[in-house]
């Protein structure tokens, strides 16, 4: 029997319920701008080691939560945890950004891609939700999350990071019905992933699409939108009684958010490029929102920071289903007390 | 006396005025993937030299004109060298990217920019925009160009690329008004250098907006387009007794072309994640569109990268207007043979 819940307020504005007060939380909220963060990865070693262990996950999940009024926590992890146990070799070299030993190169790689059984290959992620669970004692509610199909994909095709996206958009043209065939898999594995999370205790899920806006319109319908949707489709609903909301985040796709909205996600992560404002306006009432402040605003002066913060609670307007994030992950030069003058901002603004 | 022009589809194009068919150049057409520019690299042994050396420039832009049926030259040169002429050091590393030796930290920094002379300073420029006049022989039309402000600003503050423009996004937070200074004078610098280019042959000029996709709308407008207008507002409008067109290409701008275009640019460039339709429909008549095929199509077997080119064709419609050009510069590593068949497929377009 898990504790009961005493702030639902982003399960609330995740499904356009009315809340007294905006929610917020932070993209990477657990990172290395946290010198608590820092002194976990220096005992850990490395990147890797943390996601994989469940107690250090579960610490460094909670060390913003302990030290900020955030209405969230989100899973200590990494969107290439499941190709990880997909048996591809994956590895963090320092400054150099995740790489794969076995990159997926051809049919024959594709073929032999397993589907991962959560409850073993990622036994780690399953129990570092349950864990996580049990230590925030229903203080907020815990995000689980994976990468859109079509990112982890870029990932495993790329061999790591990419600027051009030179592989996998030659497989793309060369090959549609093979990249198809990857993207299908990686659905289905994402479905099974994100509900293991569920079960074991997640309260939320999110979608990251970090690299569907390298697509043009046509393209990201047809490689990234297409299995975001089959992915939403076979998500668990319910949990313990509840809605499990969904969030769905394309870094790049403000252009699309009425698309996306499309395909049945309870909420939709908007960058900072977009005016809240204006994706308002695109998909109209009953799809929640949730962003965007400029990820830079967190190195101004407090007083502009306030001002910036303001702007985008003031953008989405009064009526509900607003849950204020930054528009990109937090960065690692950040000063802290600045995320306590933001989270303040926040908590102490009057809904309309 | 110069030479009359052949061929000069583009300038009625980018003016909107009705051509028998679509006239294509491809960004960075003078490029790595040319042998024989990787010849002339490999002789001239770095980059920089190229660029400042008017002969060499001039035997690399005229490279694709010479394999290819394009309908323009576009001048090969940097966007930085403008802040090079401005005393800051810039270096290019191999497999690096630009460096600037002495960056601009400062509200002092800032004082000490001069506003380069281009006729001393950016002379090689001048001299190899002369030099490919006399070349091309009127074959096509030359287009000179310049980095927007906003952009060349964030190499000369960050002191090269940058992945999350902490530097110059502190400055735009902690002191606006320094980086105001810093735009305003760069915008009279560009005015200045694309004058200059213009007044030694350019017969149409394109400003580079490459990092104003990374600023929320409200940034976008206050420290990009309204210096994008400042240059606009400045350029030499004839020259030989004829227009010259101007383009702004904001990468990531596609959800402004609106704006973009009331500041009164002749030509507009979008890159491939919007579709031309919608372009068009933002815009209305009266504003040239240029692009915007996914670079990578460029990998695609023949048939698909026709295919592909007939699609970014037919996405505009019948109405004039339309330059065919790729979303973004020419990789390095794809094969000539591809872009000849590009070339080909949009001189057989039948317009209407």
């Amino acid at each position: 029997m898990k504790p009961a819940l005493k702030n639902d307020l982003l399960l609330r504005a995740l499904l356009c319920e009315p809340t007294p007060r905006r929610p917020i939380w932070l993209m990477r909220q657990a990172g290395r701008y946290l010198p608590e963060y820092r002194a976990t990865r220096a005992r850990a070693g490395d990147f890797l080691t943390m996601c994989t262990t469940p107690q250090i996950a579960c610490e460094v999940t909670l060390q913003p939560i302990d030290r900020f009024a955030l209405d969230a926590a989100i899973l200590f992890s990494d969107i290439l945890t499941l190709p990880h146990a997909m048996n591809l070799g994956l590895q963090f070299e320092a400054g150099e950004g995740p790489r794969f030993e076995r990159p997926v190169r051809s049919a024959a790689d594709i073929d032999r891609l397993p589907i991962p059984d959560p409850g073993r290959e990622l036994k780690y992620v399953v129990d570092a939700v349950a864990l996580i669970r049990r230590e925030l004692a229903g203080r907020v509610p815990l995000i689980g999350f994976a990468g859109s199909p079509w990112t982890v994909g870029t990932y495993m095709v790329e061999g790591g990071g990419s600027k051009t996206f030179g592989r996998i958009k030659r497989l793309m043209y060369e090959a549609p019905r093979e990249l198809h065939r990857l993207l299908g898999l990686l659905a289905r594995a994402t479905v099974l992933y994100l509900n293991a999370q569920i079960e074991a205790g997640a309260q939320a899920v999110m979608l990251f699409d970090t690299w569907g806006g390298v697509l043009t319109p046509a393209q990201y319908e047809e490689f990234s939108l297409r299995y975001l949707g089959e992915v939403v489709a076979g998500l668990t609903r319910e949990a313990e009684g509840r809605r499990v909301p969904n969030i769905v985040f394309t870094k790049g796709g403000g252009a699309w958010l009425d698309r996306i909205a499309a395909i049945g996600c309870d909420a939709l992560g908007v960058d900072w490029t977009t005016d809240l404002r204006d994706a308002r306006r695109a998909v109209g009432a009953g799809v929640a929102l949730q962003g965007n402040l400029d990820p830079s605003a967190l190195f101004a002066p407090p007083e502009v920071l306030r001002a910036e913060a303001l702007k985008v609670l003031d953008s989405h307007g009064p009526g509900p289903g607003h849950v204020f994030n930054l528009g990109h992950g937090i960065t690692p030069d950040v000063d802290p007390e600045r995320v306590a003058v933001l989270v303040d901002t926040v908590r102490g603004y009057a809904p309309g």
